[in-house]
């Protein structure tokens, strides 16, 4: 069961927030939810590190063309809110807005931090069920640290997906510093325990296509923090190589990582996701 | 000339914030401007109440048919900031925020709160002399104190503004609580003097159709202050009747106030505005 706080006519469909008490996480969550005229399919969308659930429900104009498409789109929140753990707000980039779209296995983080389970095993079965879509029906996308939960919840969850696409994902990062930050608290020190976690990690272990479909992302080529190689989408599209993935990897020139970028592109997105799931 | 804080490529054109130090306003000022990738005409935004120049830019979605049709959208702040007038930040819907888009005549406000001029004496000419777009490719919206300027700045400048639209406009702020609270403290206890600034007292002083290719505005029913009677667009309607105007009042079922409502139809006023401004 969820409550839905707030509701917003949109392209002849609804925009809700929700809100509801997470036993996956131990504490309340919020997520929005578009519900189109007419639901067909459904697009779990997930945010980048310090965004929320409302980020991409506000900035990214998705609503006309989900509506026309029929597909319901889902954010959730980036983290659990709320826990107290000590320091869990002292950075932008680990903890409060930051979850990674993984389950903790170290103390303090492992009791409330399990976006993983929260958003496969809880979250997208309610969701679903309340839309009443069938399970074959959801796609996934997201930007950035939501890039990479896409990419990854994808690989690890290939039954609960059937497209994927992203905006500037982190692509790779065990080889980064957002990801080696965020594993190393969130996992341990193990690197061997980081590749499940990897979307380039998990491409390469792949002994054929999991979305035979193909898989879209969008890369400007003015992102500070592909420049930074916090992104790295190459490392991610000589896995896909290596995996036999079609891969349809876009430089978009003069674009950068903000939400600017993202409404440029959504369409392609929701388009790419529509013809994979809701194609008879 | 006017500084770029930031610049952001979106559909192929540029998003920028921009400041520059007002001579009207006697402090610096913020501004939004979306270029497009040939612009052809130019249309003024106003925002509401509470707003800054980066909430329609932010939340809108108009960029898309905006970089399609050549319009350039301007985006000016809702009020004069930094001011320090005492008490300017103590409402909501009065002082910081909240100009209403006149001069003020009452001190302390008649200093800084000179959003009339400044728009219209000020930034216009000089983001028009910045994008080289002759003087009859100029129109007009705005949401709620902002559909208030739009419509108040079109009827009060016809010379400057060939097209106008709004958004759940105040349509007769001097019959209204949030109207005669900034008419009272900006113009003065004397309700002759609000007339001036009233869109339908302006509308049914005149002596044939100001704008005879047509006003558009969207009305949503779900909206609290159309309730409230802070809106009363049916009183512009009257006036527009009074004076034959052509107006296209689309009343919408169930939107509300917000940008969820503004988002779902914008596509509409952008093609409104064009078709006025660029066709040959």
């Amino acid at each position: 069961m969820f409550e839905t706080l707030s509701t917003h006519r949109s392209f002849g469909g609804h925009q809700r927030l929700c809100r509801h008490d997470s036993a996956e996480i131990g504490l309340p969550m919020r997520f929005a939810l578009f519900v189109p005229p007419e639901p067909r399919a459904l697009l779990v969308f997930l945010a980048g590190l310090t965004c929320t659930e409302e980020t991409f429900t506000m900035k990214a104009g998705a609503q006309r063309v989900a509506a026309e498409l029929g597909l319901a789109l889902l954010m959730p929140d980036t983290s659990p809110r709320g826990a107290q753990v000590p320091g869990e707000a002292a950075a932008w980039d680990f903890g409060v807005g930051a979850g990674f779209y993984l389950d903790a296995t170290q103390p303090p983080w492992a009791q409330h931090w399990r976006m993983e389970s929260y958003i496969t095993q809880e979250l997208l079965p309610l969701v679903r069920a309340d839309l009443q879509l069938p399970a074959d029906r959801v796609g996934i996308s997201g930007h950035s640290m939501g890039g990479h939960g896409a990419l990854t919840l994808a690989l690890r969850h290939p039954q609960l997906f059937r497209s994927v696409s992203a905006f500037a994902p982190i692509a790779a990062p065990s080889r980064c510093a957002w990801g080696q930050k965020a594993f190393t608290g969130y996992l341990g020190r193990m690197q061997t325990d980081w590749a499940a976690h990897d979307a380039s990690a998990l491409m390469a272990q792949q002994a054929r296509a999991p979305f035979p479909q193909g898989i879209l992302i969008d890369q400007g080529l003015a992102d500070q923090f592909l420049l930074d190689m916090q992104l790295q989408p190459e490392v991610f599209e000589a896995a896909c190589k290596q995996a036999g993935q079609p891969l349809n990897l876009r430089w978009q020139a003069g674009y950068d990582h903000g939400y600017y970028f993202i409404t440029s592109f959504i369409e392609d997105h929701l388009r790419h996701h529509a013809a994979q799931l809701t194609h008879e």
